[in-house]
């Protein structure tokens, strides 16, 4: 892996970060150009000794990243200079390099291979997520917890519960990267593969064969939904772990305390505050996911290409699919570190289910009255109770089994029994089953 | 179709705009109580004929829409107050409305009715604008024109070619569209479904398929795939549609005037320059695009829910899927009203791929004396006299005939074949029968 | 105001909603018009009395907006058909209606209108919020509370202080939104004013003086920083909104507590959990904020405007700015109704504050010991003696004062004065009272 | 300059990369511990040798870039790493190295610094456009060419009218650019600046004064104010620069070939089509500019800080901060370097102008008839003799002589000269006078 740039550690974690680097492109655009001269001997447009002269030049080595870079400026992308390197560095062979392409084809097809590599890794973060969550959603079934909206304590449910509807997210956005397509792209200068007469067709056929891309009908120079699908299921993936590491950030505040990270000596602590445990995986993840639905709406904007070739669109892409592909995986790999590093305190977990006592609960006694008061009725009667319960301090249970109306229709055993949250998960461990079931049934 | 508001007639034209509106809102909201309601008995929570009276009250005529969204502010979401008028309005049975339910279950339930009727709307007009697309294709298959990269005369193509790009894209859009899944929500305050018992999953099951959408393993109530594969599928769609309605509306530059668009009297007219005939429907397609990528954006920051309901994340999404789907609609349906009004001047089309003279196939010559010359030689033999083509006026084929290196290789007769356009197509009728036949095989 | 709609209760509260409304566009769309009559008399391009003629015309009463937003199809924009009807309304003054003006001219001075009239009502709930927060920070200057970075207690300080920099950014914003300028838009079709003769520059002058909008020293057709200035400035507000509303509603959790909303009756409670006490007008502000990034950056992509008249960058322009404009009302109404709603529980900051012990002054035991021990030697000391007392429950004051190394250098009365909260406050009352004074100035 | 990366030259290029990328940020860090160790000294908090060791030690050249980055995941952050790096180099001093601040202090104040000199980069290279602008408005102040609308030709305007437009907008950005503050900040780790006791508000007094900086009233660890104030300032230069560049690039179509750049040998070129001019410097400022919005958009949504510490959002600015910086400083470079490429072809102009022959003064004939026709009728009547011409390609001129009604009120020398161009520029003159006049003031 090269080396960390200053903020790379932070918000470029995870094996993405090298894949989608400016060595990770050159790398990709020279493994296009050698399969561009296999498919060329193939179809009989040269000679097979000249496609591996050219082959054997199209190594990173052979190449000087930096002069390359500095050459793009001539006619605004480095296919240009890289070419010319490459015909130098094959010589002989030099001029069957390129044969029958627009420098749009290399970078396009370089972003499918880097595209596809990164998805590969990203999978790969995944299903070590997915794992942790499996094992969480299993011990934690029966682990009840408050279950909160809009920050506020509602009803309870499992803690497993919770992290099943992660894994559920995890399984489906899986299931949408390995379904991505990665077309090659081969057309040249209009998309008419016109300088090698009628050899178009073959020629892309077995282009696409050997770098193991798909074969599409037809150029997509100006068609960008290979680009968008690669965006939008990156902007997904980053989305599914801005909740989980979102909600993880949370459960780890001091007053909430319901897991926290351990990470390796000198993580999560702060240089002047020695007693911290900042849940620094989560929130690296989550940074990063912050920065990504941004990237997908520029590419987005981006489709917008006219003509054979965009005016500014199609350069656009290139930093942003990286810096995307980049940000995703790194919010990947810092959520797979976090579910390493965490702990959960069920303790916590049932202190905090008791802050607000049987009020948690008034769902239920709302919901034993209403064939007796309707809904409304039974909504209002308990409600008074509730704000009672909430201004004195009182128990809930003692308030109700007082109130006039209420205790005409509830005795004391059957109000204790509704306000007992462990009573009360409905259909939590149902569902967590049926998510575990799916995960491992996918996992065979 | 409810009236047009100011701008709805440019911005948010066709069918969508009604689905997506607040009527369209509360009729969805309406259809999934109702179906809540038919769930119920039918799981035996309570009597048919109380779910047929919720049902019968469950209709918009029933409803004073700006008093349930005056409503809204109590709770922060339009679901509170309509539970109470419904309830108010299906009398006895008032007490079995909404049961089991939170008001995010009928929320999103409803914006997967809206996105799906929506969805179905954009494929019915993206058909048509497929079959004006296939018909153009097939028509210009062998109309040369310019192909253009950066704004530049590149190579010839055909027009029949950079349709059927377009074609084929729309085919992939209507691909996603189709294959878009739109599952049910129902959970109850955190997703355990508690206030039904045991009676969870049959209730879901039931509503669902009475609704006729898919039946999640688990409530998503903070798992916004759903409303992110909507978006994405969306802004992909509207990032298509930018493609073609930009590349049209450059076609029919003053100068450039390949097409044109004849709308009905006093379209595209100007009010005070009556000679103008602006592309008022390319331009109205394009303008909706360049607002939805920013949406798809917002709407992939809003996956960020947290715990069991979100702070804020869940009530942004809603006018923000709204404004994404009625701005997709508006530039789709402008688009086929743009090919409906689009005529050809394959006049024009000729006359501008004259501009530029034998120079436009330069890339053939170059092509046929890489053999002899190497790529490099020959590309940079071929670009001298380009240049003094352009810069003296003088004919392409004259001065490459006068050139003593190239003279050695090439006969005037071989220069002058080399030159002709319609000569130099390459793949592009090929790609584009390959792309009429594909579509053709999935209209049967 | 006019009626809700099913979501505006929640996401478009406040004055801007009727403001930025298709009747406020019309409405300022016809006193656009009427100014440019009473121009054109004033620079004596037709007389008095035609001017007066259609300004009495020229009032919202006389127009069918959902007739003339059908008719902006033809065009694509809403001018040309209350061009129309204004003429018509004018009658024999109508041959002088639109006088010199394009489509643009009206709408981009319309635009300015109701960005000046919604800054002035964004203005006043700022100065209402301000002042709620004034009170809030003068009030709490000394109460100490729990500093938390990355949901962990990191150091005490004071709600005032906390309080106040929320108040200078809103002083900040205030002053943004005060400093905008709003520039008429006069030009013509393509902005030489050409069909006024020599009369364009006066003509100009006396339009934006009537108006009272700044007069620019050359149309803006294509330059569109007026949009941009408004666009950010609300972006701004927003962004400082979020901050606040969302610590607001971190404050608001049940396991934090140390502030709530108390509504009118009905407000921030659920219909099925009469217990909860939602901080449901933070999240509604919170809500709002979400949506308006993305918008601003859509208006900031819309400044590619080319040659005299854009292609869709400017209608796209429309529903962006009045959205963006809207939320961000939304999103500031919100606000100062949280804070009104606003109570405090100065108990539970105490309680909270004491969950972590002294640990969270363990900075303060640092720094006194970094003269003696250097900064990493005394970090480490304290690091694991915070890490004992975290791990074993046993009060950091007595591990210190256990230390062989540190008890050295501290006595037990040092101790103890070093890890009492209210000592260690710093300059957060300086800073408060600092930011107070400066407020207090701007309000006289 | 360092090294490019494979994509810099086209898309990151100008001084402002240097300036933002990782060794900028690490000068900028040691810059401000620096100042710190200065101001610290200077109000006493240790003695001025100590301080002066921090100074020399802190020297890019002392330290490992990627190992400070690498050491960044443990807290999150490159600050910690970086202070323990600078600890070890200064030695006995060490002890005084970040004292009183926390890590955000050190980035945020590093960004401050980046910002102030990116800016000034910006504001240098908007010179030189601005100059090349008001020679060209200057130089072309009386050619007449095609205004356009839609991509339509609507009337005439002259070159140097469309030219002092954009120099109008320069010149306010580059106002902006001069009025944006960067304020320090330093508060420590709550921002109470707890551990130097009272000396807080003199140390940061000292530590701003020393950097330049504005010296706020209260530290903004959560009020992204000066980060927004940057964000939108520079998309608003980079809005500015895309209207330029597209409206250049549209003008470089070989169709319009109005403009064109010619660029050093190489440049502006194709492999394989040796005939091209690419407007590559247009189109590489375009393409920049079309990634900026966005990175506002995600930096505006950043602003949502929570407590003293944001979970996130605070890590996600420091690469979208560089990112936006870098971007909009190639786009800005770039245009400058298309303007220094800039050829005008008055000859083509004048060519262009005449495509419509006089229709494009239709309006002038229009604008005469209105006294005695009424503005529909004249508009009526002129149109239908524009559709005449533009159908049957006869003169307007003649048309219009032949029409019944038209020739009662016009004479054919009448006809002639509302119907001559260059005498229909209305204030087109003035208003290129008026941004010159207002420009050399300025600039002086």
């Amino acid at each position: 892996m090269s080396d960390f740039g200053l903020f790379d550690a932070v918000l470029a974690a995870g094996p993405v970060r090298d894949i989608v680097s400016d060595a990770g492109w050159l790398r990709a655009m020279l493994e296009t150009e050698a399969a561009l001269a296999q498919a060329g001997a193939e179809v009989g447009l040269f000679d097979a000794a000249s496609a591996q002269a050219i082959v054997d030049a199209a190594v990173v080595e052979n190449f000087d990243l930096a002069a390359i870079g500095a050459g793009a400026a001539g006619i605004g992308n480095p296919t240009g200079p890289l070419v010319r390197a490459l015909t130098r560095q094959a010589e002989d062979a030099g001029k069957f390099v390129h044969y029958g392409a627009t420098s749009q084809d290399i970078v396009d097809t370089a972003a499918m291979l880097l595209s596809r590599e990164a998805f590969a890794a990203l999978d790969d973060e995944l299903t070590e997520v997915a794992e942790s969550l499996a094992n969480l959603a299993q011990e934690h079934r029966d682990t009840v917890v408050a279950g909160r909206s809009l920050g506020q304590h509602a009803l309870p449910t499992s803690f497993g519960y919770v992290v099943a509807g992660w894994l559920e997210a995890i399984v489906e956005v899986q299931k949408a990267l390995r379904e991505t397509e990665f077309p090659a792209e081969l057309g040249g200068a209009v998309g008419t593969l016109a300088s090698v007469g009628s050899s178009g067709p073959a020629l892309r056929s077995a282009f696409a064969r050997i770098l193991g891309l798909a074969d599409p009908r037809i150029p997509w120079h100006t068609n960008r939904l290979p680009i968008a699908a690669v965006a939008t299921a990156a902007g997904s993936v980053s989305g599914v772990a801005s909740s989980i590491a979102g909600t993880l950030i949370s459960l780890s505040q001091t007053e909430i305390g319901e897991v926290y990270e351990e990470g390796p000596a000198g993580s999560g602590g702060s240089s002047t505050m020695p007693h911290k445990r900042n849940p620094i995986a989560a929130v690296s993840s989550f940074a990063a996911t912050t920065t990504v639905p941004a990237l997908v709406g520029t590419l987005l904007t981006s489709m917008a290409h006219q003509h054979q070739r965009a005016v500014g669109q199609w350069h656009a892409e290139w930093r942003t699919l990286s810096e995307l592909l980049r940000s995703t995986g790194s919010a990947v790999h810092w959520l797979a570190e976090s579910l390493r590093r965490l702990h959960v305190d069920t303790g916590k977990m049932a202190e905090n289910l008791a802050i607000v006592g049987g009020v948690l609960q008034a769902e239920q006694v709302t919901s034993a009255l209403v064939p007796v008061l309707g809904r409304l009725g039974a909504h209002d009667a308990v409600t008074a109770c509730c704000r009672k319960s909430i201004a004195t301090g009182e128990s809930l249970a003692e308030i109700l089994a007082a109130d006039p109306l209420l205790s005409q229709h509830l005795t004391t055993g059957q109000i204790n029994q509704l306000l007992d949250p462990v009573g009360y998960l409905g259909s939590a461990q149902f569902f967590t089953d049926e998510v575990l079931a799916n995960y491992r049934k996918a996992r065979q």
